[in-house]
C-alpha cells in the first residue's frame, strides 16, 4: 500500500519531525513552493459537508499551485447511485493525484487506500479519526510553544466523544514529560480504555479535575472543545451541559503569561468572545496552521509516493471474524471483508472502526 | 478597517469613477490583466444560492489569474454547526485572499468585514444591498450612453422591494440632471422614504406614470425588474401583477432608437423573448460588463489594501438602541452589538440593515 | 451554428477518427497538451447530480491547463427562480468558453446551443443522448482492441432504457463488419425501433440469447449495463430483475483470452467485485480513457470554433407540429418552438427528444 495519512499513528514520531519542519520550511519560503504542486489535483470528496476542513485543504493544494476537484456533500455525489467507497476511489485515482477524503462512515477512508492508486489522507470518518485536525494542533504547540516534551496540556469540554482529544493525547503520549489535565463533567469524562490504553500504557501522567478554575494555573496549552448537540440522543441533557466549561476573560486571568489557547472551531459559545482579543488566544492562528500543515502533508504524500516508498505492514496480526456491530462502521454500508486486530491482550478491534469484537 | 465594497455608497464618486476606467481599461488590455492576481484566492461565500452573481465572480476572478474557492448554499457550510458570520470571516481570511459574501440576512456582510483581515464585497444581502450588480448596471450606461449626467431613466417593476432599482437611484442621483420615470402598479410603487430621502433631499427630478407606453418615448435608459414571487406573501396578488408592465416589441417601437434596455436578470416574462434581438436589448451585454466590473472591483480592492488604504470612518454618529426588530437583521441570528445611525432628521437607522429603530 | 456535441451523430466518422487520434496523441505527449487551454473556462451545468461525469470534465479542462466553474445541482442554481435553459447559455457564454451540460430534460443541450455563442457538448440529457460516454466506450475497444471493423459485440443487461448502449450501436453501425450479441430478459430486450432504424437499415448482423454463458465465447468485447432502479414503476419487477445478468469469474472463463468488458460505471453488482482482478476487464481503464476523450473534444471543438468552423445544416426537413407528448423533453418546461423532423418513411420525430409526433 502506499503512504496515506488515515490515523495520525499510521507516521512515526520522525516522520511527524519531518511534516512539521517542512511546514516550517513553507512558512518561512512561501514562493519556494508556489509551484510544488502546479499541475497536480487534489480530489476533496466530502459525503458529509464540512467547510472549514474542505476550504483548509483547497486552500493549501491552491497555495502549492496545484488545482482542486471533488464534492462538499454526498446528496451532489454518485453515492446515491449506490457506488462503493471502493470503487469511487479508483474511478477518482483516474481524475486526481492525491484524495482528501471525509466520510459518516467510519473507516471509509482505509476502504478507499485499500483500493485507490493515490495516497488517501483522512479528513474525518465519524467519530473515528481526523489526523489533520491533531497534526494542526501539533504545529500549533511547536510554533507557539516551541516543542513537545515537558508540556502540561489542559483538556477541556467533551472529552468522551471528541475525537480531536482522544487523537491529541495518542500523538503527545510519544513525547517525554507531558501531563494531562482533564477537565468535563461527569458525563463527558475520558472513556477509561483511553486511560487505559493510551495514559497508563505510556505511563503518562493526568489528573482529572471538574473546573476549568482549578486547572487554569499550571497549564502551558489549554485545549477547548466544543460539546457537540449531535452526540446527545436528549436534547435536555444537552442544553444542560452546554455551557459548562466556558472560557472568559476571569478564568483567563488564572492562567499563565505565556500559556495559549486552542479550539479545533468551530466554537459555539465554549469561549466568550471577550477572550479573542487575548494574545494567548491561538485558535485563529491555529486555523492558518492547519492550512500550512495540509500543504506540507500533501507534499510529502506526494513525495513518498513518487519515492516509491511504500506502508510497512503494521505488524499486528489480523484475524477474521463476524460482521462488526457498529452502526457507524463502513462495514455496514459496504461489503467489506470483516477484519480484526487481535491486541496484545488477546481483544480483536475493528480494523476499520476499531470497535471491540462482540463476544 | 480595510477598504471593502458593502453598500454602493461605500465610495466616492472620483473613486466608482477610478473603477469604471480600469473596468474599460481591463475589456481593452485583457491580456495586461491575465497575470494580476496570479497566487492570490477569491472566497465566494454565498448562504444562499445564486448561480449568476457566484459564476460572475467566478470568472472574473478566473480572468484576473487567481484562483476561486468557498461554498455554493449555507446547507453544505459550517453554518449548520452554528457557527458565526464573525468567525467564519476569521477563519476565511487564512484561506483567501478577498471575499464576496451573498447572505440571507441583512448586514451580514458588513459583520464579516468587521472581523475579517481581508477586503470583503456585498454580493446581495437579503433585500438591503446590492452594490456589484449597481457598478453593473453602471458600467453599462457608461459603455452605452457614455456619461451619467442628464439622462432619463425609466425604471419598471417592482419599485417597493427591488433592492437594485432603490441603489441604482441612489448611485446616479449623485450626477447632474438625471430624471427617473417610475412606471409601477400601485402595489409595488417606490417607497415614501427613498422619494422623500434619496430624491427630494437630492433634487432629482422624477415622474409617476402607471403604463410603459407613456413613458417609452422620453427615456434613454429603460430598467426592467423582475416581479419576485418570493416578494410576495398572497400568490394570488403575484399572479395578477407578474405580468403586468410586460415589454413586448410593440412597445419597443414607442422608444428612441438609441435608448438601451437593462435587466438585472433573470427575467421570467417581463421581456418577452422577442425583444432579444433588438440592438437596443442591453442585458445580455450588461452580464457581461458584469464580470468585467467585478474584475475591476477585485483588483483595485486588492489594490488598495496594499496600498494601505483603509475606510474613513463615515462621519455618522453611532448611538446604541435595542436590539433591531427586523426579522432579516443579521442581529436576528447573530450576536451584534445593536448599533444605529442617527440621521440628520433625528431619526435613527439600524447600522446592519438600515431599519428605523423602534419607538 | 458552432460545432457542438450534442449526439454521437453529429460527428462524421472521420471527425471521430480526428478526436480519436489527438486522444491518443494526448496520451502519448501530456506536456505537449499542460497547457493547451490556458486562459480557457470549461462551464459544467449539471441539472443533476453526477459526479463521475462532471469530474470527468473537469480533470480533462485542468489537464489542459484550463479553468473550471458551473454547479453540480440544479437546486443551487437560479433554475429554482424559473430562468430558461436559453437564457443561462447565453449568460453563462459571458462568463465560458465551452460548455458541458446535464440536464434532466431532454433536449436541453439543443436549446442551450441554439442560444450559446460558445460549443456546447451534452454531457447526458435524459433518457435521451450521452455521446461523451459512447466516445470514451469508442477510445477504449480503439485502445484495447486496435480497431472497430469486424468485430463481436455482446450488449448485456438494460437494452431497452439503456442510453449508452442504444447509443454505442449507431456509432459502431457506421463501421464494417460488426456483430451485435443481444443478452437481456425479455423485458428489457432492445426496442423494436432501434433493430430496424439501426441494425436492419445498415445490414448489422444482430444475435437474440438469454443467458451470458450463451454469449461468452464468441465476444470480442462485452458490454455490461447497470439495471437502473429509475427506470422501473415497480419496485418489485426490479427487484426480480436486477441480479440476472451478473458477471462472474465463471463466466469469464468462457470467454476468449483477448476479450474484454467494459461497463459504464457506476456498477452495482452486475460485475461481481472477483471479476476486477482480470487483465480483460476494462472499465477502470474505461474511466481514464472517458478523460482523455474528453481532452480531446474540448480541445477541438474550441479548435474548431477558432477556425470558424460551423455546423452543416443536418439535411432534414423540419417541420411544425403539436407540443410534444413525452413528458421529459425540454418542451414540456421551456417555451421552445416545437419542431419536428421528417424522417424517410414520412414519420416525424421530435428535434429535442426524438419521441414519435402524437397523430
Amino acid at each position: 500500500m502506499l503512504r496515506n495519512l488515515l490515523d495520525p499513528t499510521d507516521l512515526t514520531v520522525g516522520e511527524i519531525d519531518e511534516i512539521m519542519e517542512r511546514a516550517l520550511d513553507i512558512i518561512a519560503h512561501r514562493e519556494k513552493y508556489a509551484d510544488a504542486c502546479r499541475g497536480k489535483k487534489l480530489a476533496t470528496l466530502f459525503y458529509e459537508p464540512s467547510t472549514r476542513t474542505r476550504l483548509s485543504f483547497t486552500a493549501a493544494m491552491m497555495e502549492l499551485g496545484g488545482n482542486v476537484l471533488g464534492f462538499s456533500d454526498a446528496a451532489n455525489s454518485s453515492v446515491s447511485k449506490g457506488e462503493t467507497v471502493a470503487d469511487t476511489a479508483r474511478v477518482i485515482s483516474c481524475f486526481a493525484d492525491i484524495i482528501a477524503m471525509r466520510h459518516f462512515k467510519e473507516g471509509a477512508p482505509l476502504v478507499a487506500a485499500q483500493y485507490a492508486t493515490i495516497p488517501v489522507i483522512n479528513a474525518g470518518d465519524g467519530g473515528h479519526s481526523h489526523p489533520t485536525q491533531t497534526m494542526t494542533d501539533l504545529l500549533t504547540i511547536r510554533r507557539e510553544i516551541g516543542h513537545f516534551d515537558h508540556i502540561t496540556v489542559g483538556l477541556c469540554g467533551d472529552l468522551k466523544f471528541g475525537r480531536t482529544v482522544h487523537s491529541l493525547i495518542k500523538a503527545l503520549g510519544r513525547y517525554e514529560g507531558v501531563k494531562f489535565v482533564l477537565i468535563a463533567p461527569d458525563e463527558l469524562r475520558l472513556p477509561d480504555y483511553i486511560k487505559k490504553d493510551v495514559c497508563d500504557a505510556h505511563g503518562l501522567e493526568y489528573e482529572e479535575v471538574s473546573t476549568l478554575e482549578e486547572a487554569m494555573p499550571q497549564l502551558d496549552v489549554l485545549y477547548m472543545t466544543r460539546v457537540q448537540q449531535e452526540r446527545f440522543d436528549d436534547r435536555a441533557e444537552y442544553e444542560r451541559l452546554k455551557d459548562s466549561f466556558i472560557l472568559d476573560a476571569a478564568k483567563m486571568a488564572l492562567g499563565k503569561r505565556d500559556m495559549i489557547v486552542l479550539h479545533p472551531l468551530p466554537r459555539v459559545n465554549e469561549i466568550a468572545q471577550e477572550v479573542d482579543d487575548d494574545p494567548r488566544a491561538a485558535y485563529f492562528r491555529q486555523v492558518e496552521n492547519g492550512k500550512f500543515v495540509r500543504m506540507s502533508l500533501i507534499y510529502t504524500l506526494l513525495k513518498w509516493k513518487e519515492e516509491g516508498r511504500t506502508a510497512e505492514p503494521d505488524g499486528h496480526t489480523h484475524v477474521e471474524g463476524p460482521k462488526c456491530r457498529h452502526t457507524r462502521c463502513i462495514s455496514s454500508i459496504e461489503p467489506v471483508k470483516p477484519l480484526y486486530i487481535k491486541g496484545e491482550d488477546g481483544r480483536c478491534r475493528c480494523l476499520y472502526c476499531e470497535t471491540e469484537m462482540e463476544e
